[in-house]
């Protein structure tokens, strides 16, 4: 049992454990990783579908208290230890605080559904045996994703970070399914390379430890498109 | 749940679930593993000691029933699951059983102990702070098993594998720590190719699907001595 009683159960490939991951590691905390692989007859590797899907939950777990919303589970890590790791990740005072709430919700209301989906069509409906990618949905939530990154680019350009000069939870929830579509194909990396701040953005905190070591975690699983 | 109801509780660094693991894959059943890895503060890595403690235990379930040693473990598999996979793991007629148990117990009873040691201080020890290889104890360990290998060899020059002409249990559960035996150094890999049958049955047994699928499952993990 990890000193802090803190547990993860859920695969690194989620978004959502992915998240919850990155937070962690921001926070310096120490924690247990509980993963449960299905193995199938014949294959050997665990269930490509299962393993890779982006929508695998995530629970976690501090002694009594149990959580499954992974933006829930990173607020309560940051309120619950301040003092530990990346002390500013979700601000120190009220207003910092209620500029990066504004942010992480934009992230789940409007940036989660549009990207999920390109997460989806981009990156595993290619490797997915009969099923088809479709160009119509991927075009509408392209579309909607690019409206999005617009208006970060326009906000990027006047500071560092969604909610200011400082890397913090709003950034932090954004890197999961982004990861997914920059790294999925050409089209996919467009839409994050074609507006300039948002573009400098992300390559910033795509390449922060923390995320750096969860992107290790997802590939060193034994689930892979090979 | 897996369709079986099979469940491995450990890490396949450790030699015991590691030879659960060429069991399953061999006898191609479906299966879970649970693993739990602590990720420490500062590190980030999962506790280096921990997690590659050849000694790690392995716990096995079915339904309800509880295994924790990894060569009964095996057994169980092989007499519930006759018809699945390689069927002539663990032999099918009573004499075959009887030369598979004999060389199955010589592993557990006196290759078991010296290997185990070998690892240890020549996989391990030159990884692990303050810890010396003590040169007296390799050497010791060193010539019980190089007579253990010479009584192998000799049978091994009459038939393909230790009991018969067919790859079985008794020469799966010497894999685990031969492989970290052999592959720790050239002290370790000659224990195995100075002798011209062993040699060749190690090659033998250490390129089955089985065996390599689990060697890749070890390599994975996050945990490495890089």
């Amino acid at each position: 049992m990890a000193a802090a009683g803190l547990q993860v159960f859920g695969q690194p490939a989620s978004t959502d454990v992915a998240r919850v991951l990155t937070c962690l590691f921001e926070k310096n905390l120490e924690f247990e990783l509980v993963r449960i692989d299905t193995f199938k007859k014949s294959h050997k590797l665990p269930e490509f579908i299962k393993l890779r899907d982006p929508t695998g939950q995530v629970t976690f777990k501090h002694g009594d208290k149990t959580i499954v919303d992974s933006r829930a589970i990173c607020r309560y890590l940051c309120t619950s230890f301040p003092e530990d790791g990346n002390r500013t990740l979700y601000g120190t005072g009220s207003l910092e605080r209620a500029s990066i709430e504004q942010w992480l919700q934009a992230e789940a209301q409007s940036f989660d559904a549009p990207s999920s989906e390109l997460v989806f069509q981009l990156a595993f409906a290619p490797h997915l045996k009969d099923v088809h990618p479709d160009e119509a949905r991927i075009a509408e939530n392209e579309k909607k994703l690019q409206n999005m990154l617009g208006v970060y680019d326009e906000m990027l350009s006047k500071h560092k970070y969604l909610a200011g000069d400082e890397f913090t939870l709003a950034d932090l929830s954004h890197l999961p399914s982004s990861h997914y579509i920059v790294n999925s194909s050409d089209r996919g990396r467009k839409l994050f390379t074609a507006k300039k701040h948002v573009a400098k953005w992300y390559e910033k905190i795509s390449t922060r430890d923390s995320w750096m070591q969860v992107v290790k975690m997802q590939k060193e699983h034994p689930g892979t498109f090979e």
